[in-house]
């Protein structure tokens, strides 16, 4: 089968097509989006070596679940270790030694064929077009901000950034009734947020101070302009990962006594529940769709600073 | 009057005695601690130029609140700026342009005489001894914790180091109830824990996982440590400040969607009540007291590694 394998400029390769281990099921990869993620480990931010990949939507080929059979699925990216402490406790999302689908020991979805265990499978309703199904894992990831933090009726949230990834948190964030604003440096994305009906400004000429910060920046720069934006005793939430942080100056979280979460993927069910309401606009968000084929030049189109999402079709070959 | 000022190898100073302003008191010093914030200022953590010090006791000598006459208090170090947004709602806590004494563009305690605003001072009641309330600081700071970290009656705290500041630190989380473990590397500092029935351990043979843990350990690597410690979703506290943070590598604050809590400085009223209890026990933390003339050796002293408090008493002159 077709795959986009780890590599400094990554092509697609011929691979053998992965087999499913009981409780597993095999999936018919449709649609697969590039995330930042898949850049910065070509960039080394982790020693992950196998397919890139975690945001898909496709279709059950194979299943011990019948009801799995021929449904859309998406699938959530932790897979447990089975083993450990937390495992053994029926905790498995405390898990220790999880691996993750595309970024950790568990080969990813920018390819023909993926695996996953059956109990990451959600069931897309048909109402879901398959280019909205693709922002699940996103979706997901910004709607965990909301189990992580706990933000009040009265706090006024800053997203920062006005990327795809800020786009996104936003219009979650804002469909849960937060008071959010984006602050961004590109008048055309700050456009596209002021037409979503969220307020939004430039960073740098914004003045205030907010209880809540989200970087949706992906770099460290970004993260030390949250902890600025922030108020004292403030939470910034930690949503981007990066190859190289660069010397992080811990004073001004000491001394201005904030709360840093991280926060990563969340639950997909809740996601696609989400995206079925038809709340979430995810057109503004996709940059292009490029065919399995030329999967090289959509790595290279989604690496370019300041790229939307750019999602890759593994229909085309059966 | 004698006083500590900045230097990298700071000495005995003469310098001219501080004016107060309306609304602040000046204080004689009688004991003044020193503190590892204070070093790091001689090694370059901030630009602080001035006295040193920000733990004291002292007897006012002048204000306009006769009650604070010859009273002997202990002071808080925050100086709001009174002209920022929030000193003007008159929430002074959140002030962002706040200064610090002996830290930040306010005069230390490390001096003869300082001073402070009126309403920075408690008045230290009789029954608790100069010796102890020179903790009033430190013993507020680790009351800050249960302020800013929501600790439940089930959740498992490291405190992590087995210097003063943990010592100290798990001593007051243990008289509030918190099922608190210290860790350490120093069989004679552990030895010391033990005494004071907290349950302890060699970080090195620690093989579980906590829901909190409380980094005391004063370094880059021990941050590291803590967030190593914690379980997924857990909490870290930062209490320490340091010069130089190295390359702190944020992945696994995500990767374990951690909450890092900043902690400083707490009440000095509360901090001055629960040492009156007598409940906490400052002996096994003071490492020396100095008369002030050799508070050049006292320095060097505290500057040890492993050093406990060192102690230095202006009292001998009036």
């Amino acid at each position: 089968m077709r795959a986009l394998v780890y590599a400094k400029n990554p092509k697609l390769q011929n691979v053998p097509e992965p087999q499913r281990l009981p409780g597993q099921a095999l999936i018919r990869v449709e649609l697969a989006g590039i995330c930042n993620t898949d850049i910065e480990i070509t960039q080394g931010y982790s020693n992950y070596r196998g397919i890139l990949g975690h945001e898909f939507v496709g279709k059950v080929v194979e299943s011990d679940d019948l009801h799995l059979v021929d449904k859309r699925v998406v699938g959530s990216i932790d897979v447990p270790c089975g083993g450990c402490k937390f495992c053994r406790m029926n905790m498995p999302n405390y898990c220790s030694n999880r691996m993750t689908m595309g970024m950790d020991r568990w080969q990813g979805c920018l390819a023909d064929y993926v695996v996953l265990p059956e109990v990451n499978l959600t069931v897309v309703p048909d109402n879901v077009p398959s280019m909205v199904a693709a922002f699940a894992e996103p979706v997901s990831s910004a709607l965990q901000i909301l189990e992580l933090a706990t933000i009040g009726q009265e706090d006024s949230v800053i997203v920062l950034g006005d990327g795809k990834l800020g786009l996104l948190t936003a219009q979650v964030l804002k469909v849960r009734d937060v008071d959010v604003t984006v602050l961004g440096k590109h008048v055309d994305k700050l456009a596209r947020v002021s037409k979503m009906g969220i307020e939004c400004g430039f960073v740098d000429e914004y003045s205030g101070m907010a209880d809540v910060v989200v970087d949706c920046t992906g770099s460290p720069e970004g993260l030390l302009k949250a902890i600025d934006l922030v108020r004292p005793r403030g939470v910034v939430v930690v949503k981007s990962l990066y190859h190289d942080t660069g010397r992080l100056n811990l004073t001004p979280i000491v001394d201005k006594e904030l709360t840093c979460i991280g926060s990563r993927g969340g639950s997909m069910r809740d996601a696609i529940e989400l995206l079925s309401t038809g709340a979430i606009d995810v057109a503004p968000l996709i940059e292009a769709v490029y065919p399995a084929n030329e999967i090289a030049a959509a790595f290279k189109r989604a690496s370019r600073r300041g790229s939307l999402k750019v999602l890759v079709d593994f229909s085309d070959v059966s």
